[in-house]
């Protein structure tokens, strides 16, 4: 408990480094691999000291699930705000497809750690299902609104549901966890799916200005800047 | 490797019944909090007596792969000989999500199994990969030349990956898998929202005949027939 208060008022650097070691070892070796006494050799740490910050491993996942979520809901706020852009909203998916790579490990084990952890499944139900699913069919409701997607609003609802499923799916899929894949790979391939997925409703009018964002490469730079990747100096080099 | 010998020159009743039990408790308990202690718990059994049949839980994990991914071969090969009558092809639509509902620890805890087990990440890669990918692709591609689905051959090869994906997502969501949902629920749901994300491919000359068929409630008895689980006396009752 001692740590989730922690969090509350602020993680310490300490904590900060434990998380972000856990969670480059957890999408390298695999989470069930990895323990608290590989997170605190790796860190050269003692065991003691990676448990003053955090209660268990469990405990470590709770505070990666919670970053992932808090810029996960950052970034579909960013779609909103972007959205009467295509070239844009290309760039939050990409951004989010990134950002899913990045985290890997908690797509490709949460349904394992489930019955195993009902915190954790606690935080996802209440994430995931409320907020983000909740939000994709928000979005998708106002692009239908704005004339980009056509159909019923049930149609959308539904493609939002699917929407959401496979943007995972396609991150998290097995073979592909397996693989070390080059980040760019996995996000280019990812969003050439999701918007061939997207296509079939995208409205007449709409169509051209689609083929042409579906058909560019990736905006690296932008990308890059969404993802908060880039140093101040190399920002201003922006252009795509 | 003794077990694997066995398994090749047929599974003796003792494994079968070890193979069972394992399925049950993994999908009930989570694979992850059932050790082959357990099992043998479970079965009244002694542990030596498990080890003589298996040489670890990763070896009943593998024995249940190699069955799902033989019963999900003959599916396919079922859809294959159905394909000319809608309602046939949605029977075994049904009886695919059921079977991975009977399944659904393995698709609910490989993506976390992988890094972990080499051999069963190359199963995986055989079977979901090479076997069942390119299986549901050569069905998608038939379904289009008999006037089924419209597209190019680009977009239906692409719609077979992700009809793949979202069968897998749908089932092994990480929430519907910590609940225990009536299968019938499961199946209807899956059946409902792989229709309706099939319905923008569906060719004009098909669309009247295809809502009929989505708007129908599942055929238990045909699903039960071809699940293999009725008894010969009640097969004969068999009508939808």
């Amino acid at each position: 408990m001692k740590s989730t208060l922690k969090r509350k008022t602020g993680i310490s650097p300490t904590a900060s480094r434990i998380a972000q070691a856990s969670l480059q070892l957890f999408n390298q070796q695999g989470e069930r691999n990895v323990t608290t006494n590989h997170i605190a050799r790796h860190l050269a740490m003692s065991t003691g000291n990676l448990y003053y910050h955090f209660s268990s491993k469990e405990d470590i996942i709770q505070a990666l699930y919670q970053s992932y979520g808090d810029r996960m809901a950052w970034l579909l706020t960013e779609a909103d705000a972007r959205r009467h852009s295509l070239e844009e909203l290309v760039v939050v998916l990409d951004a989010v497809l990134q950002h899913q790579w990045d985290y890997r490990f908690l797509l490709q084990s949460s349904a394992s750690l489930f019955p195993f952890n009902a915190q954790l499944r606690a935080s996802y139900q209440k994430f995931d299902v409320e907020q983000i699913a909740v939000g994709i069919e928000s979005l998708f409701l106002k692009l239908r609104e704005d004339g980009l997607f056509e159909g019923s609003v049930a149609t959308i609802r539904m493609l939002a549901v699917h929407f959401h499923l496979l943007q995972a799916a396609w991150i998290a899929h097995p073979v592909r966890a397996g693989q070390s894949a080059a980040t760019e790979q996995v996000v280019e391939d990812g969003r050439r799916q999701l918007l061939a997925f997207l296509r079939p409703h995208i409205a007449p009018a709409w169509q051209a200005a689609f083929e042409r964002v579906a058909s560019a490469p990736a905006c690296l730079p932008a990308l890059l800047a969404l993802s908060g990747r880039l140093a101040g100096s190399e920002r201003a080099t922006l252009c795509c």
